[in-house]
């Protein structure tokens, strides 16, 4: 992605170093912050320094990754195991997080007891996990594409761009290639709270590509279906079942039921590690609950009654129906209940 | 309403100085300001020193009966018509505005040229708004409260409570009458953004009463939904028309479709000044756009994207097919087509 003219990408590696822009810092200050340790990665995808599924399952591939080289000889797999699910359990809902981890964890224990080669492919696999993750991506915006009518105002919630990805999104990835096709259109971007995601990293990215969009609070969008000028909605996704519900960013519920009764498509954009086929329903998908500061607080003021209590939950549930318009993958565009058995073939 | 133990109104008349409670410090400072000029109430209603349709329907009946008292001798009429348009113009939405400040409008202009008179009944018409408007919710609780079964889990939007009316709330009326009536009632408080009415002000209210609640975002209510966790949905509203359709604040659409998604039942309550019988249907009613810096600002703090603007509508429409519970007034609990005319009755 172009952050002022330069390319970036959300998480790399240089050397042993893992780097990633501080996306709680965004768009008020570009940091880039520096890992040459695991139990910092943790931290980081929990305090979403790092966050949006894709991104985080980089982040985990390239952690566990940092574990194994400054894993001790005596008790590898041990120590290897142990950063493993720390790094699993920072955040439970995206299963790209679970399947990053756990490709590196077996291509590297593949070599025991052959240490340096263990190590060296440890970072190769993590390599190859956020290159396979960035270039899934890069398909899912020249395939999805087509989806976007000349003039289509389109409603997304939360960020689903290059900064939750490892580069170039899931959802934004489409509305990127659309725009670089030529085709006018207009974004209405959901502010998404508690953490801004969509008013702070969406509408940043939006402003970098020149994409024409406004924020609007994520209660608006229903007056905008109202008066018709809502075209398709699409979202990017923290897990795609076997029957085609997906677990995304709280509120993207509130949207698809909305977009199926005006009869406006509602499309997720998912790269392959966003598939959890051991998954059979919605319902069998952790939904994480976060701390109440994040709606009572905002940096340091308080903003809502001291004496109430609030309940943060992350995520929720968009069964398969009311993904109307499909499920944009790599391997092509299909219906929701039909995505997780095409993408396997 | 009682705040720390004294009884309160949101506005009254002390002699020829109206007071107000300040609605944009609230629950962080308790302040009463002083109006002795129409100009002030105004300027109080735009800034939404005080908000809340009834509310503002009290506060226009008072800011013009203020107006009678100065305006002067030679062009009273003139004065008094000018004070009128300034008032109703201060905000587009809230019929209630309207009707309270016509009322009083109405009144006074019967005793001229008798200006003493005149000015007297122009008080005594502003405190029969305000008290009329009072016993209205009053009568609410008590006709709604049968609508709330013991065990309810309610969902709220915006602040319907005492504060935005004169006393005792609209869809709070229902909730307090069925808390003081003994029930177990446990209430899920949309924040309501950009100004946090619910997180503010809902709170709040429900803190005082000892009302077991809960703070979530505006988007989370359908995971609440999917989980089966809330038997109704109870809103006020701004404006109902004559085919049942209201306007409320922004959100009310969505929750309104999100229940009747899940078939649950939804409430609007109001008091008779907020019925509008010369507006056809909801499409007829002036929705506020209100400035973009309340969704990108808190504070003096700046939370979105510099570079992006907001579109901030301030109410959106709910067509009278979603309101499946019925339109719950002082005079009874009708079906929305239909209250509109059995209020008239």
């Amino acid at each position: 992605m172009l952050i002022n003219g330069k390319e970036y990408r959300s998480v790399w590696l240089e050397g042993t170093t893992l780097r990633m822009i501080d996306q709680n810092r965004l768009p008020f200050k570009f940091e880039v912050v520096d890992f040459t340790d695991h139990v910092q990665v943790a931290a980081a995808i929990r305090d979403m320094t790092v966050r949006g599924a894709p991104a985080i399952g980089a982040a985990g591939a390239y952690g566990l990754a940092l574990a194994a080289q400054t894993a001790p000889e005596d008790r590898f797999r041990t120590s290897l195991r142990a950063a493993r699910d720390l790094l699993i359990s920072s955040r439970p809902t995206a299963v790209d997080l679970l399947n990053g981890v756990h490709f590196i964890y077996e291509q590297t224990l593949k070599f025991i007891p052959d240490l340096i080669h263990a190590r060296k492919v440890a970072l190769l696999a993590a390599e190859e996990f956020a290159n396979s993750s960035a270039e899934d991506c890069r398909l899912i915006g020249e395939i999805g594409a087509e989806i976007i009518p000349d003039g289509a105002r389109i409603l997304t919630h939360c960020n689903a761009g290059a900064l939750a990805t490892v580069d170039w999104g899931t959802a934004l990835a489409v509305v990127r290639m659309a725009h670089r096709q030529g085709k006018r259109i207009f974004v209405y971007v959901d502010e998404t709270r508690p953490r801004l995601q969509g008013s702070r990293l969406t509408a940043f990215e939006l402003e970098q590509e020149g994409i024409p969009h406004a924020i609007i609070t994520d209660s608006a969008g229903g007056f905008y279906f109202w008066k018709n000028e809502i075209d398709l909605v699409i979202t990017g996704a923290d897990r795609v079942c076997l029957n085609g519900d997906i677990a995304n960013k709280i509120g993207t519920y509130e949207k698809a039921v909305l977009a199926h009764e005006h009869k406006i498509p509602f499309y997720v954009a998912v790269p392959l590690s966003t598939f959890d086929l051991s998954c059979r329903e919605g319902k069998d998908i952790p939904i994480e609950i976060r701390g109440e500061d994040e709606i009572k607080l905002l940096g340091d003021s308080r903003i809502s009654n001291p004496g109430s209590s609030a309940l943060n939950p992350s995520f929720d549930i968009t069964p398969a129906r009311f993904i109307t318009g499909g499920i944009i993958t790599p391997k092509g565009i299909f219906k929701a209940k039909e995505a997780p058995h095409k993408v396997q073939v």
